[in-house]
């Protein structure tokens, strides 16, 4: 067949209409390419394997819409769609280098200003609150610190808001970057964070109610480990007997993230091993 | 197994999330149940079948916050994107009745306030523009007349803009609601419509432009037909030798709905017929 007897575009029916879309598309690149036919072939495939009625599409498109509206600078309803519907922890657990600490959602709550601080530092406003005391190292495939390597982390209060909820903390509080020693060791003094609910008074949340599903989290501790030379990990550490660990609302727990608290001289002390690949690496696995 | 030994939640690797996220949603009826398991089949499916980045995966959910960003109460982004990646299409082809005038896009434009004008209007504001007149009929599936047919019609201007758009224009011109005569017949006077770019400053312009594609729409009446007892028929009319018809950007195009305008006693003539069939028929269909 040549260009000039090709069929026009507007020749559509439902067998021919999801080539003709991927056709339209050229992209830069194949993976670009490659995606959006991926992407056009399952949204068609959704509508034709359930026979979606019209208006069942106009409710999908506008729940959406209803998605942007009540999105803002601190608040990602897209994000929080993607984690309950497992989907990015399907990428988490996919998009992962062979070695490393296992990654978890980076949730909608990670804020990039984080003060720096010492190792040893107490994250608590005013010394306030039952202290636990967590430490760490970050250590390379072959279980040698990484010299360079720097924690992000942030947590909620007992109360399971973020500084960057509640209005009656600083709104530093309770988080930090610290670069480590030159033991790659890390240490802070904090309190331990309490659960909490995804934000369920959006169309979201109206998803969650509809399911039968629980918007609550376990309570968790957010890490960003950064190390030159090595691929960045985000993730999460839970504990043992927190009554969410099995219906987290944004399928995050993994079972090698679960710590259970020690006690050391009468304080609780939290003891974590981060493990990073090279960067190079990652890309092979 | 038994509920006590099921394995807890938690115990998720990219084998099982699948069945774990779906098994999490109870949802109230089957048919809910059904379009949330097969969503979230395509949504790993996709994730999984393109191994995705992290990066990728990033991308993918700020571009639908993007499309939150620029929507508005007069523009719908995630319309416009179902629209270009021909999913509002596809469904416009495969939710419709046999017998019935084919669909097509309702598009963004439609405005529900359209005044009532009698057989015969004349839509053009000062009666400015070269007329056109378009005329037809709604008949029923057997070609009889359908008692008590009403249309509901916009189109731009020949420059290609809405009158809700054009702030030279009247609001209410070049649309209207029309209750069809005895015989089931409507007629008008208007213009040729002319052709426009969906808004393509957006995201899903970004999308159009990075895939080499046009935001060009062909020109075309939009019309909504409605009945007592019949399915309403959403749809557009395209003009014979449009340079877009084989481009559409939102793929709205059907053979069926191309018409060629005749003369009439020197005078533009358009001549339509909209077939519907019983809203119960539909159904089934």
């Amino acid at each position: 067949m040549t260009g000039m007897d090709r069929p026009p575009a507007y020749d559509i029916h439902p067998g021919n209409v999801t080539d003709k879309v991927i056709a339209s598309f050229t992209m830069k690149t194949a993976r670009e390419k490659q995606l959006l036919a991926s992407l056009v072939s399952h949204l068609h495939g959704f509508a034709r394997e359930n026979r979606l009625t019209h208006e069942e599409w106009a409710k999908a498109v506008g729940f959406l819409f209803r998605c942007g509206e009540i999105s803002n600078e601190k608040r990602d309803e897209f994000m929080l769609l993607s984690d309950v519907l497992g989907l990015s922890s399907f990428v988490d657990m996919t998009d992962a280098p062979e070695g490393a600490t296992e990654g978890s959602v980076l949730g909608p709550f990670y804020a990039s200003d984080s003060p720096e601080r010492p190792v040893g530092a107490d994250l608590r406003p005013g010394g306030e609150g039952e202290p636990v005391l967590v430490r760490g190292r970050v250590l390379d495939a072959a279980g040698k610190p990484i010299s360079g390597a720097m924690i992000d982390m942030w947590q909620t209060a007992e109360n399971g808001l973020y500084a960057t909820q509640d209005e009656a903390l600083p709104d530093q509080a309770f988080r930090c970057k610290m670069r480590c020693d030159d033991a790659a060791g890390f240490s802070f003094v904090t309190v331990m964070p309490g659960p909490y609910k995804v934000p369920d008074d959006g169309p979201v949340g109206d998803l969650l109610h509809a399911g039968g599903r629980t918007a609550w989290r376990p309570a968790h501790f957010h890490f960003m480990i950064l190390a030159p030379g090595h691929r960045a990990l985000t993730t999460e550490i839970f504990f043992e007997g927190d009554p969410y660990l099995g219906t987290d609302a944004v399928f995050g727990v993994r079972k090698s993230l679960i710590v259970a608290p020690q006690e050391e001289r009468g304080q609780k002390l939290v003891d974590l091993t981060f493990r990073l690949v090279p960067a190079a690496l990652s890309d092979a696995a």
